[in-house]
């Protein structure tokens, strides 16, 4: 339970609420929120949100004695001890929930634990935390309230920004740049060799060095067990503002625009260029060497196996149905092309046959 | 090699099996049994199964001494210095490893390794097993006969339940709880961080704190580098019994009902919600907000982005062609919509074009 | 940028490579490279390669001093303070690359780190390297030049090959044995337990004790976060040579040939074998219990459901669109049985209905 997890409560007051974070305040401005809580679960002293008005038969059952909801349900502040009208509940639900967040942080203390190996070459900011069991190689920089947590990897000459957060486990290998207020979760990797090779007179394969390095922006997220490869010759880059889910795979060389988001399980294949504001589905593959436009959505599941050039919604995969009716469809898939070329011959067969006279006897 | 492994043999004889496990026993109760081999490759002193009698083939090469057989092969029985008679081999044979397994175990000495970093707030059961580098935080709880592997990060008040084995770097970060003899391997993180923004004015994401736990259940199995998300709000929860692969990413709010097997590289999205006894299958894509019923299976790589409802087999993948093939058939797919309409209208100029009348001179 | 990352630099003049690799020299063999750079963004004392003539618009602007260049383009080569001609100039990059990789590689000085946790039992080579935080149990094996990177664990009884390197924080679990000048990159998880389960006769999973290894052989490479299982009872095995990509799950038993290359996130199910010299693309996943020949490519995100038992190019994967076109096609996709069973009924109709006829008044 998040109870548990988050320590004893300290509360805001409605009030409060609404002079930091804006909003038109409904009921008692003194009302005391312990925290925040789903509209499912909340119960008193918890504020909950309603993301949209068509949600509102939550209204009914929720325990909640405080809540945020859309500008457009102002009827139904009345029920709540306290209720904070916005344009966008969720929005204001991610900006209160930072903040409760900041109050309910664990204090820490800067420093080195005793159990971590830093290198005497290494550059350290008075501010920066290096966890247990952490290893920092030399020349690496650890930049003022940056925090390297327990067992991580920080190799030569890497950068890590100030305010950013390794969790427990990270890897960032020789070389790679992370911005300002990144948090990068346990087990992703930055800055594995890419995937290239040669093959020789006999097919085998002959590695190529990969000696480029992975450049990250600012208030960038990267998931738990991602990884991101060097480049090969030149950088493999992460715009500001991106967000990587768990378990992307971003090859070498590949470049990602600002605020675009990659959801779980997606893999970039090398030297791919994806714009800015873009939002790539679960499980999506790009191919390799090619570009995808500013602004573009692409379906979970589908690969990407050219350039996508103009702004837009793209898919590409199978449609779920019963193993019996994908197995008839799938046996005909494989004769598409086929059966086209049947309906032709029966257009063909239709229009020669002078069918116009048929009506006139 | 097994052998080299799993260390000094140490037998069975095969009616203490039999007293213990059940099955009909033919043949030489003092036969001794030193491990468990595949057919392929069993030789003296090795027991085999046959999962079905389908493979009875296997029986004329094999050079085990004593096999566990279909109860429908007892005629086979007699070619063996003892043969096991069971309904279900393979379960059988789960459980002799289990056995076996048990007696090849090395002993373990309870306590902290001198280079763990346990902090003086964590609460360890007098039997559990704290490996070397681990690293445990304030709060956490190590109930007894678990095991903390190598490098294994257990966060602020997490709870890790009797008998459940962390393998090597392993993390599990705060707050989240795993119930009695689960086993999960290398790797794997449970409670990073779930995917949540908000999107502000201008487009950037803004970060969702994500204050809900993860819950798992009793006898869970958890895959290699498998990453499970922490809830936003409420909890994460992996039922009784579930059996998780590697490479799965499960996401934030998502709830596996209870005896369910997810295969390696399944995508699960947030707050979705699998019944009980479901399988899988490798590389399927879960969306989000949906819900599966108990008894489902899903073919592998299938996408799956509207709820089942009911039980059955469901698939959805194209099916693989030579690439030549594929690419006409993937071609003629791009306009599917525009054949069945050219089908149509052939129907319709058939219907209506007095055809009944063309047999009629 | 590779500049800091590679530390000072150290020059070849080009007359020694050519000495060294072989290639027809162009212009001044005292022409001295500083490093290798791509040939977007080469300058002064770099230099580039041109992977084919049809690239050779890049010549006219780049500002390498010194260039690769396919055998054809002799013609160009006088633009160049020294050019060096070669059927295969990706190629000759590879081993140019891996020269100057070793220049600048930083010396490693052999033995223990003072942090790392090494069993009495274990036995090291004199030239080994154990670096901080890792951890090598009782009879695990490390041989000359191999190199056990900052956080790894290595089982009782592994076995790692000459001059084999793990880079931070790789898992080899019990048994496993690694082949000579392998490179293994980070987060990747060697052995542990394939996914085995018998059913009970309530439909819980029992454990199949998963007591096989995995044998890997010579100059194999394993990409970031990459798992492979260890056997039921036999080994899981990979040929020498093989290149595998990050997030790759190889389930147990799987065999692997020589030379062959799997790419990022691709799926290999339980006790398929695949042979020499394949390439499977990435995200691809292969079924269980099936056989894939030697010489065979998948194309990406395909599903390889049944054996592929000839040389050659496949491929399964749906073709993206914009939502929209996707849509309505996937919809018929559903009935697309039917629809051959329209076509066909259509087919008949004009047949039995005396067509021929039809041209006869």
């Amino acid at each position: 339970m998040s109870e548990d997890h988050l320590g004893a409560a300290k509360g805001l007051r409605v009030g409060e609420i609404v002079d930091a974070l804006g909003g038109d305040l409904r009921g008692d401005a003194q009302h005391q929120v312990l925290r925040i809580a789903s509209i499912e679960r909340a119960g008193a002293g918890e504020i909950a949100y309603l993301s949209h008005s068509s949600k509102r038969g939550w209204l009914n059952s929720t325990q909640a004695s405080s809540v945020i909801l859309p500008a457009d349900l102002e009827a139904e502040a009345k029920r709540f001890k306290a209720a904070i009208l916005t344009p966008d509940p969720y929005l204001y639900y991610a900006r209160l929930a930072q903040w409760f967040a900041e109050l309910l942080a664990e204090p820490e203390v800067a420093g080195v634990h005793a159990s971590a190996v830093v290198d005497s070459g290494a550059h350290l900011a008075p501010g920066a935390v290096i966890g247990p069991c952490a290893v920092v190689e030399c020349g690496a920089v650890i930049h003022d309230a940056a925090h390297i947590g327990a067992g991580c990897f920080v190799g030569r000459n890497a950068i890590i920004g100030q305010g950013t957060r390794l969790h427990p486990r990270v890897v960032v290998l020789a070389g790679c740049t992370l911005g300002e207020r990144c948090i990068v979760h346990s087990g992703a990797v930055i800055g594995a060799d890419g995937f290239g090779y040669a093959r020789d007179e006999h097919g085998a394969g002959v590695k190529i060095p990969q000696t480029g390095g992975v450049r990250i922006g600012n208030d960038v997220e990267i998931g738990a067990n991602t990884t991101i490869d060097r480049g090969a010759l030149d950088d493999t880059r992460i715009g500001d503002g991106v967000k990587i889910d768990n378990l992307v795979q971003i090859a070498h060389n590949v470049q990602i625009g600002p605020h675009s988001a990659l959801a779980g399980c997606v893999g970039v294949s090398g030297s791919a260029r994806i714009g800015a504001y873009c939002f790539i589905g679960g499980g999506v593959g790009i191919a390799g060497h090619l570009e995808i436009a500013d602004h573009v959505v692409i379906g979970g599941m589908s690969l990407v196996s050219r350039s996508v050039r103009l702004p837009g919604h793209y898919t590409g995969a199978f449609p779920l149905d019963t193993h019996q009716n994908w197995s008839e469809n799938a046996a005909t898939l494989r004769h598409l092309s086929q059966l086209r070329r049947r309906v032709r011959q029966l257009e063909n067969k239709l229009d020669t046959q002078a069918l116009p006279d048929l009506t006139k006897p």
